[in-house]
């Protein structure tokens, strides 16, 4: 019988926010694989070593699947990834992918386990904190209340028609285009805040547009919220 | 000293998506708060007793916050609740406080945290497994992918107006008006998928708006995903 892909969040940063089933997935299987070249300087496996200290002596497999534009080469490296992944479950044995975050949100895992789904092996997935929960819970603010709508807006968008809906926003990974994203917030009305590593060592938190750094880092994730009228 | 309020999310129902850090603040304190009338009967603490079977022996304090439209009637139950919670911690107690998913997401935790920090006392926020996470994970489906926006709507939205916006959307508690929201979902060309219970005994999956019974319940939570042209 085939092995079982199980695509498991590790939560943002902080290995306390893993959960319990992450941890016995890892500590009861043997083979894990994580995003990126080099195994052990992956984020995922940085956070999740230090809650299962064992996953250093297991089989660890790198899955490359660099940033680009050029979709061939892209489907490219996922094809290469979802083969090294199958030719362990088709020898019986499963694989714990780790994500950073939750893999059901922007995870490049999920365009391998569809790969993987397609040649007939069976998946799992694990949810895992998100990174604007627990940006959320740092700030020690609510996302949402009440009747408020949250929209959660990925690095790609970010234009000038966004922001005009009622409810608060989530902005992912604004870093590279952070001038333009600070023009679009001070015209939204919106209290503004941001998580930079949010979890990890060299976290910072900013409140209002002024404070925002035009060079933030990567991994910074901003809050929009609407001003409440009564509270 | 005066202790420490934490607001601790357990998760959307199985026990083992508690995280690492839910399951040592309960371990470490003495004294935990669950939203309801009788401690024992609530869904929070089944979740969190059956991770942590000491949490049994503990002090449980009940927090009952009904649902009413009666505004008055809701901030006389926040300050009631409040005042229980600080009459423990202005004696150097820390509280433990137990919430359904995410305690930054649609909880009715927050109101009482902002009550009880306005009186000068320190909280703390800590993450757990939202609903629409599990839901996700529980079909095996990603929520967002790439460039696409997430939408997360309470159950007081769902009116005609939405669902036009590009993204996918997650419907929170639909369960009072399904008729209408089927109708809703109907018309918004999206692919749809409903999850009732997420996690517990009685777990039920529905996919298309045929499936979806006009009875379903509270907790039913569903999803509706933009048909994406390639992948």
């Amino acid at each position: 019988m085939s092995g079982i892909l199980y695509g498991v969040g590790v939560g943002p940063g902080d290995p306390e926010l893993m959960t319990l089933k992450a941890v016995r997935l890892i500590r009861e299987n043997d083979i894990i694989a994580v995003p990126g070249a080099e195994a052990k300087e992956t984020v995922a496996y940085k956070i999740a070593v230090q809650a299962v200290p064992e996953l250093a002596e297991k089989t660890l497999l790198p899955v490359y699947m660099p940033m680009t534009h050029d979709r061939e080469e892209m489907k490219r490296n996922h094809q290469k990834g979802a083969e090294l992944l199958e030719s362990y479950l088709s020898r019986g044995l499963n694989v714990v992918f780790l994500t950073l975050g939750d893999p059901c949100v922007y995870s490049t895992y999920t365009y391998l386990q569809k790969l993987v789904m397609d040649d007939g092996f069976r998946t799992e997935l694990v949810s895992g904190i998100t990174s604007f929960c627990a940006a959320a819970a740092r700030l020690n603010l609510p996302l949402s209340e009440w009747n408020e709508q949250l929209h959660i807006l990925p690095a790609a968008h970010h234009s000038d028609a966004e922001l005009k809906d009622g409810g608060n926003y989530v902005l992912m990974k604004s870093g590279r285009k952070m001038s333009q994203v600070k023009e679009l917030l001070k015209n939204s009305g919106r209290d503004v805040y941001m998580v930079e590593n949010c979890g990890m060592e060299n976290e910072h938190v900013y409140h209002g547009t002024e404070e925002i750094p035009d060079n933030a880092g990567y991994y910074s994730l901003i809050i929009a919220k609407e001003t409440r009228k009564n509270s």
